[in-house]
């Protein structure tokens, strides 16, 4: 299979780098074709703007649906962008690494997204009509790919729990796990994630290595979220909100999770 | 009083720029010193890296607390950061206004985050202790200060409401509004959220400008969203969990909010 990791942390001699490295030998082990995007490295250009595509649309202001998809469609997109979609389409599953910096992913990740999830592409696919709204939540371009978060936080376990401070992990990764990564259309495996990483050292290292290990070996059986599809039944169209009879009378994230 | 206007749209003929250019007047017509950061007109650098200091560590590999520790401590920040620093501590109201994109603000302003909130002036303050967990979440550098979001997006209001496939905007923006905003000490308003961008033309724009202008003359008046104070009684500390007796049973992102 091939794996696709976009990798987001600024030092390679980090607890990331580390379990970077860690990762791509284990998948590479296990028989796997492995791809690392390091953003840092690749100096990756994270602000979306008129310069994505290599011919702008004639005299019209810019407009970042628009000319995404009007470079996406004539094949006028920078080629930076370009590749990475072209490892998107190859990855059988892809694994978003990076560090929690202030409760969501690093800047120049989220400008991965913004720049390679193009207008025809990640969004803006398939029909509007009375019983869909467009290939999205659990349909699209990368239907059938599987993906998986791996992150990082300086914060203790307890600070992301249910009654947490910061707010419970689940929904703090919730607009990525549902809103980047679930939309386009894969399945979303349950992330994984290091608390109060300044803590995290040569005693405790192998333990934080071997459970990713293990995550990894299970990435093809491991189930996916019951995220609940847009045009499965689950919501009123082009509402888009959740029938009467689903999940009744609950209302945030989690109403969008099929609980077995 | 001075407001801070720190905004992320890369065309400045946009709904964005034209609400922009009106906050603006509108801010100065009622007495107001209003500076703007126009992030993509500063070709503002997005991505946090070793390069935000002017001298690094010696021999040390780059670590982003550290690092942005040092360099604020020693005075060695890059100037744009120290500038936009200087900014937030001149202001008495900050706005922060950008399209939503993907769920959450443009990779741009969450470099401007990442970057201006440095450990020692956004975080890492104040002491931890048994009774107390650092000056954060609504104790900190930034205190007594207001904030408020601006935010335009593309999808219906009912796709964000209460049972819609996006999520409820509340939750959407919880991580800023509460892990970005009042975690350094904010009092945090309102957001003010333009639905359906696309269909805002030359008939509708003079309503939602009206609105916002009607949220910016009661920009001293609102009454804050009321997120509870870590260190003021509704947490333990040092796990930072809701006590058992506040918000009882309840999870979520909603629990840190004493509804009246």
């Amino acid at each position: 299979m091939n794996v696709l990791i976009v990798y987001a942390h600024p030092e390679p001699r980090s607890l990331n780098g580390s379990l970077r490295d860690f990762s791509v030998k284990r998948l590479e082990d296990a028989g796997h074709n492995v791809q690392v995007s390091d953003l840092y490295a690749m100096k990756w250009k994270a602000s979306l703007d008129a310069d994505d595509s290599l011919v702008q649309r004639t005299g019209a202001r810019f407009d970042p649906a628009l000319d995404s998809q009007h470079a996406f469609e004539h094949g006028l997109q920078r080629e930076d962008i370009a590749r990475e979609q072209q490892k998107l389409i190859e990855a059988d599953a892809l694994i978003l690494q990076f560090p929690m910096w202030w409760f969501s992913m690093p800047a120049i990740l989220k400008g991965w997204v913004e720049r390679v999830y193009a207008y025809g592409f990640a969004y803006g696919v398939g029909e509007h009509s009375d019983s869909r709204w467009g290939d999205r939540y659990g349909e699209g371009t990368l239907t059938g790919k599987r993906a998986m978060l791996v992150v990082t936080a300086g914060g203790w376990e307890s600070h992301y729990s249910a009654r947490g401070i910061n707010g419970p992990i689940d929904d703090l990764l919730f607009p990525i796990q549902h809103g980047i990564l679930y939309y386009p259309g894969f399945d979303v495996l349950p992330p994984f994630v290091v608390y109060r990483t300044g803590r995290v050292d040569e005693a405790k290292y192998p333990q934080v290595r071997d459970a990713l290990g293990a995550r990894l070996d299970r990435l093809w059986e491991t189930e996916p979220l019951a995220f609940r599809r847009q045009n499965g039944g689950a919501y009123d169209i082009p509402d888009c909100t959740l029938k009467p009879d689903i999940a009744p009378g609950q209302t945030g994230f989690a109403a969008h999770i099929a609980y077995k």
